[in-house]
């Protein structure tokens, strides 16, 4: 553990992180990026299930520093040892948290649904199993968080207290579609997302359905027609194209631990645009981006190019016929999609380059 | 190989089959189906790699009676062994010997593309790098040949002397496609079909991107617009719709080694029509078939439900907000999507019932 | 469904037969390898989860004929109904019912480890934390329970009334190194076993070693000396080779669903014996077997090669330096280590020939 | 890009590296380590298969600055650019420009076999195929060059002009041996090593047996008794314990791509001692260590925790009845195993620490 730093070595642009949810991918991830990162010092370690137990232990493939012991989640605790709290927590948990942290100062990064959404009364429609147990009437907080898609959000997200973290699939069809849809280059009808995600996207906790011997050697739409993601997809891409938008969202279960592609249909007004076109569009868009690398037409995105980075690739291609276009982007959903992109967010709030710490090319294969 | 039946204990309705191109992942399938099917017996095994050498120390995994020898396809032996031969060839290489085979009366099963298009020209079109070295002349023979996706030409095959087995992916989509198609139930343009499919799709010649280090853990779209199947499905959908129609298919390289799923996305003309109202118009026309499996709405198919076996799983979900249809299908891309369809339609040139000797539930997991 | 069987439509030497246990990995090849066998009728569906509900919805991969409806066991009802009975039941519950069944002229194969060992003492040692809550007298019991390793102790399960089917370990191993062991080959100390299993051998129950997420991309050893199978397999060396025999066993977690491979470890008493002399051990004493093959020098079994059959694939190689024996076995867990090895005493016992009904060889890839 | 390094940003302690063979997966490894570490600039990148193109669009995954070209390897180029050149190509092709590289005062790691013999002869009989096309004569060198096993050969690699970097299984099979081999505390007759393997050890070109239709799903042991590897492990067993060794060395590959976990059975001379105390020589012997994780007892080694990583996880277990030892250990194969001790040397032979810009906890799962 020698080549470990130490927060009294650290610079003055050294902020104190707490991590609560820690033992879950999310949590593993977010760990892992801020011990590697020069300007972040994981300060409290909170969780419910493993509080009170040391956490080497428990992760010899991710040993700490002093090797701290996992607390039970405590407001006045994490306050008193953390400047930014990252929330790794199950929907409808870190709603519990969030106000007292605030107000005690604590700048929040939630990687749950709790915040994404401007309305609480949709979230309240769509977790409702969820607001069964807690029900929140943080109507502000739910108005004054902060997107948390980075390349689109950044200065609100310099400024933010609270910043909801995107899912997973919105993150990935969100950075192919937006220019297109900001632009009014695609008629808002009829677009069509069918993604394909690894297993972790369905967490750590045992379920039969993500056992290597069911998940293997096989592949599967799920939650068809009203996955939750697809209403977040569709508030920002309302919010983007000034349109009510309906969205067709499938999503896969694909025989992998990580990754996520979407590959994303829509017609474009302009039927006349190429291929190329198209790709000048996103390379104008995200020209002087750390983490986008758009792929030069007829090369298609594998998401093991994106696997334990944060990278994300976009590919267009056009159907000359009839001038259908296909969006295709690929990410790691642990990191661009969850844990990747809270730290992008925490460099922005720290004044940080985007991509200070993160790893941005892969170990292949 | 106590259990093996022998050609000279059958009864009347044996058929002598031979296989021409017997140890790639066709032919090893086409094989594997014969030796459990009570009815059918391989007269003759050719190759062009393994010509000359014994079967069983090849493939101990598959041990046949007597040991045979690998031949160099010749057309007079095969006439003389065999009453049907199914040809498991490269593109193009089928049409050197199907004329010679027919003349001499045997049947012909080809698992090939060369007689899938009813125009050669548009044969020669797509697969014009085949056509650069066998100059195919013979317009006649595709015009006469059946397309053998068995549901939809069931009694043109019963009578036929040369099936063109469909591709893997034309099989599956079509099946979930075309009972809304052929019955004007959804609108002909805008359709979308969003392919996944196992490795062994692109067969056992090694190449890169079929490794297992780089194909696993990763999942990529590849030959997105103008992949060749396109044009089969297109020629089909027009056949039984009345109309052109021009298909965006994307399909997608998945980390497994076996199954293909369609998720296909259409419009329906009456957009009150309910999931349940599609299921039934899915019902009713396979209802009484031995393969296909019309699931309950909000039942997904799963790959691993069709591996090994010749059965068909669909699914249909509509989205209420404004109609959109989402017809889900898998198979095994080797069984239905190739050597079991092949022997469901021998089954059905010979009189057979269409399950006769074919797998119909999974070993699971 | 209209290709299976009816038993009304039976010859006359049909058995009914009682599953218990039905929604495991073990139930479910059970009664995919019964639904395939011309004698054997399920008559009975027993199971503790899932009773009351309907079969076919739970298993639309593997739908039965009359759609039963999953009982919850009753000792009356199976004895009414069936004429044997095989229990696929945790460790201990089996003990709770076979003494009932056996008193009312049920045959049983039970395949759990209730009945492995001559000794219940030595089972309550092995399998204390099972024991606390059936506490078990049934001395007699365990003396009279047949070791149901079919090629070793055939002439014993034609008559027996309770099979204790192996454990999927003890069968790969044991076939491997029993003909060594029983003609005094090679030397009683030392043997070493290492052994690697797929997933499925750790059940259906959703744990988090066994997520894809966990599992896939990794190989790890467990239950490292003192793993409960090792004293299985040494009861059985001892029979065989009339002295007390240590192993060193070692199993290891693959990522893959289901296969077994035995690396076995001994020392040539003989070192002058080649591996071609090993061989023909082998060969001599499996020749007229229905499963094992014996595999040429030089060519090593892949456990794809057994996967979803009965069959087992060994293979010897020696150190000529040294007179060191390497006997490599594999199997599928779940058939041959499980379920597969159950109808093949089922066929014993009713005096079918051991491969009636039975996968002998693969779907490949 | 942004946030690349450049050369005349760096600091004095920084080195310029020629990498030959660039595009294979040590190539590749090479250059993601390079790219991460702050005192070593690719100066040189060296292919044959692809020379002449530029690096970016091959490895959109792994984008350099300034985007190199490849070139065809010529000494003096590589001589005027770069201070080491780390090798990765084919047996026997180093050894032709290893001696023109060392005459200009390049500095070697060699990831080849051609140096880790001591004895040119015994080199020429393991790889005799290879030496028919170079027909070796640098005895000397082979005498000169140091075995890179960095936690057993420090002092010497520091010094070193030609460092020959072990083989994927010594190196993980003599981390777990040497420490009781050279305290003379295991018998030295009857040494087993179980060796456990993903793909990517199979290399980049393809093969039939590493498609994933074919290795996926499955088990094999390959190379019994008289793989390369044995011949290696056992001059360096001989090295430590002064005694002639054979060991008993059996590889399987596993349905992974990366990971390597050897499993070693040795027999105590001391019967008397405990897995505790067995713990305690290796933590005694690997104390101050960056990479070896000594686990406590009971916990074993998975090659996922090792993953992408230096990381070294051993762990032993000892049979009380018998005093039979075993010693499991994992690496990633193209790590540790192979570029990643590449740059732990350079790192030695640059006076960094070794740990110095390398990956040491993995991004789990």
């Amino acid at each position: 553990m020698k080549n470990s730093k130490t927060l009294s070595e650290s610079k003055h642009d050294s902020y104190r992180i707490a991590v609560i949810g820690a033992t879950g991918y999310g949590g593993l991830q977010t760990i892992k990026l801020l011990k590697d990162h020069p300007n972040f010092f994981i300060t409290y370690l909170g969780g419910n299930n493993t509080s009170g137990k040391k956490w080497n232990k428990l992760n010899p493939f991710l040993e700490l520093r002093d090797d701290p012991i996992i607390q039970k989640p405590n407001i006045d605790s994490i306050a008193d040892s953390s400047d930014f709290a990252i929330l790794s927590l199950p929907n409808g948990i870190a709603s519990r948290i969030v106000p007292g942290l605030l107000k005690k100062g604590v700048r929040i990064l939630d990687l749950s649904a709790d915040y994404r959404y401007r309305s609480l009364d949709l979230w309240k429609q769509i977790y409702f199993n969820e607001n069964k147990q807690v029900e929140r009437q943080d109507y502000d907080l739910c108005n004054e968080a902060i997107y948390g898609l980075s390349e689109w959000y950044k200065e609100k997200i310099a400024k933010a207290s609270l910043v909801a973290c995107p899912g997973c699939f919105p993150t990935s069809t969100l950075l192919g579609l937006l220019p297109f849809l900001s632009q009014g280059l695609v008629e808002t009808v009829g677009i069509i997302v069918d993604a394909k995600t690894g297993t972790s996207g369905g967490g750590r906790s045992p379920k039969e359905n993500l056992l290597l011997s069911e998940a293997s050697e096989s592949i599967s739409p799920y939650g068809v027609i009203g996955h939750r993601h697809t209403s977040e997809m569709e508030q920002e891409a309302k919010h983007f194209s000034g349109k009510e938008i309906e969205l067709q969202f499938t999503p896969h279960l694909v025989p992998m631990v990580r990754g996520l592609l979407t590959t994303v249909y829509a017609r474009l007004r302009d039927p006349g645009l190429t291929a190329e076109d198209c790709q000048t569009v996103l390379d104008t868009i995200y020209r002087d981006n750390d983490f986008i690398k758009v792929l030069p037409v007829g090369i298609y995105p594998k998401t093991k190019w994106s696997r334990q980075t944060n990278k994300v690739f976009i590919s267009v291609q056009v159907d000359k016929r009839n001038g259908q276009l296909v969006i295709m982007t690929c990410i790691d959903n642990l990191m661009k999609g969850q844990a990747g992109q809270a730290i992008q967010n925490l460099n922005i709030m720290t004044s940080n380059s985007d991509a200070k710490g993160l790893p941005i090319s892969s170990f292949y294969p």
